[in-house]
């Protein structure tokens, strides 16, 4: 374990990705204005808010929606909806379009397809997840669950990311309460190394990385937040971020798809614990949530297990990280775990 | 090309990288405070200067410098000074001391044994890189040179990272001007990713994948900002910054130390020339910038290409950036380049 001034390399077992742990750097003297993220409470929201009850003309119909009976789409009455995001990242073409686009020759290119969603979690104009009853939470994890599984219909989709921004700093650009998902036309890279790591492990040892990954951490106890019957909340050995935390479902399964409604209900009640211990040591951080899940439709894969990772914004990535794809993280995780679990009491 | 409101997704011919450009993206509405990154002006200092003349002793002492003669060491008189990181990110210790460590059988870790060194640019207190003059700016990258010479003398350092963090936004914490250079006994992944797919093309091309690159976006002028006799300043093909922008070599070497002073004085000029169209479109950005170059000690590889990549910081990278490892760009390299060549006029 990284000591208080020695620091350390290490490889995420799961990724292949290669860290460094240099808690002395927490200790660096910071002279510029702005020169840490901002905590979240800082960032007040200014104009009129298109996510608040009274503007669901500002964006396209909803395509799923929790509402009070006989009330109609896309008017009063909703307490969770899932809009097609106004600004989309990708769009959906007709079936039949081509993807492929030669633009030259010598590079490789792609119509920018797929389908870009925004879950609104709430009907209030609330900006902290911790907010959220634990029957809303569980709410907007079957909302993912939900959209998953209508994206897994599109043969054109190979991957849904399901991701959520809390803050300025996490890149929010609206405070209202929201998750957004996006489908693509191809696995991202991140997916695809995990896939191909969780593979290669397999193939050498018949078991799943992120089980044995599981069994591992619940016996060393040294990153584990919390052990809990169904899922378990621990940080990862070789975290890019300071305070990362993965949530993993205990028994294996590559699919998000497949939890149930009960199952979900614990999953968010835990989730929102660790975002409160989150708060209460970080003082309110920004962080991004984002779901790891296997690709649409390619079944229960035994060499991948879904998970959620949560990565508050501390820090900023500079030029060592942009540059050499290796992230320098000032608080070891064994650190992390220990004010997180004292939080959580 | 991407037009307005189509996204693109694209494949970096010479890292494999996707990202999506997403042009409609910039038109998204923005309601969070600091919702947006700083421009690096804001950034204003405070504390006294530990890179300041008379600051000699806040740090340990230097290891190279350009001087007035007959002036000593770690005192007055110097006009640029390579001094090692007093908070490093990793430490060099004994020769014989082993960097294995296997903290459980489970996973992979090594001491966090490196050199990490902070190169003061400048006597005086400036904060933008375009306030060196020619000749102090060709003086910055023999400085690199020569560190790189250095590192290289330790068989137990693989490679060096040379990258300078230009405002907060870009995880700079000091604000006088300086670079950092951090020695590795590993090839970082975004290098080994570069290696790898440059060694791809080479052995089905027998070319290198650069010098291909700077024939084709030479003809193709698409992406061109400055074609010199030397070298080719041009936004990549698949940038996952808006307005990401390299500056390569014409002439094929993978090694940024057989560069001469003459060499350096031109790319100096160049880079320069880049950095002030930079603050002219963006109304002085935060950036990055770091140099990609061959492992140390490997020689001249036919397949790689040194190169310096600047990145300005005009967004954030959200949870999709974090858990997809793809970027979403909201300006086409096309378009950053139009406004980049015509800010050098």
């Amino acid at each position: 374990m990284a000591g208080i001034t020695t620091p350390e390399y290490r490889r995420c077992p799961v990724t292949g990705r290669w860290v460094v742990l240099a808690p002395e750097r927490a200790l660096r003297p910071i002279q510029l204005q702005h020169g840490e993220p901002h905590p979240r409470r800082d960032a007040a929201s200014k104009g009129v808010c298109p996510f608040c009850p009274g503007g669901e003309a500002m964006a396209p119909s909803e395509v799923y929606a929790v509402r009070d009976p006989g009330s109609a789409p896309d008017g009063p009455g909703w307490h969770l909806r899932v809009v097609p995001n106004k600004v989309p990242a990708v769009k959906e073409l007709p079936d039949s379009s081509p993807l492929g686009i030669t633009p030259d020759g010598f590079s490789e290119a792609m119509i920018g397809y797929g389908r870009h969603e925004v879950v609104i979690e709430t009907d209030r104009h609330d900006s902290d997840p911790t907010t959220l009853t634990d029957a809303e939470f569980a709410r907007l994890l079957v909302a993912y669950r939900e959209r998953l599984k209508v994206m897994a219909k599109n043969p054109r989709f190979a991957f849904a990311s399901v991701f959520k921004n809390v803050g300025a700093e996490a890149g929010a650009s609206l405070a209202h309460l929201h998750s957004q998902i996006v489908a693509l036309p191809i696995v991202p890279d991140a997916i695809r190394a995990e896939l191909e790591a969780g593979n290669d492990y397999y193939r050498r040892e018949r078991r799943c990385v992120y089980c044995d990954m599981l069994r591992f951490e619940a016996e060393s106890a040294l990153r584990v937040i919390e052990d809990g019957d169904q899922f378990f909340t621990a940080c990862p050995f070789a975290p890019r971020f300071a305070y990362e935390t993965w949530v993993l479902p205990k028994a294996h399964d590559s699919r998000f798809e497949t939890a149930t409604d009960d199952d979900l209900m614990v999953l968010a009640v835990q989730m929102k614990r660790l975002l409160v211990a989150i708060d209460v040591v970080l003082n309110g951080p920004a962080y991004n949530w984002y779901l790891h899940c296997g690709p649409l439709r390619a079944g229960n894969m035994p060499y991948y297990h879904w998970h959620i990772e949560v990565a508050p914004k501390t820090a900023r990535a500079a030029g060592f990280e942009w540059g050499s794809g290796c992230f320098i993280n000032a608080v070891p995780p064994e650190i992390a775990a220990v004010r997180m679990r004292a939080a959580l009491r």
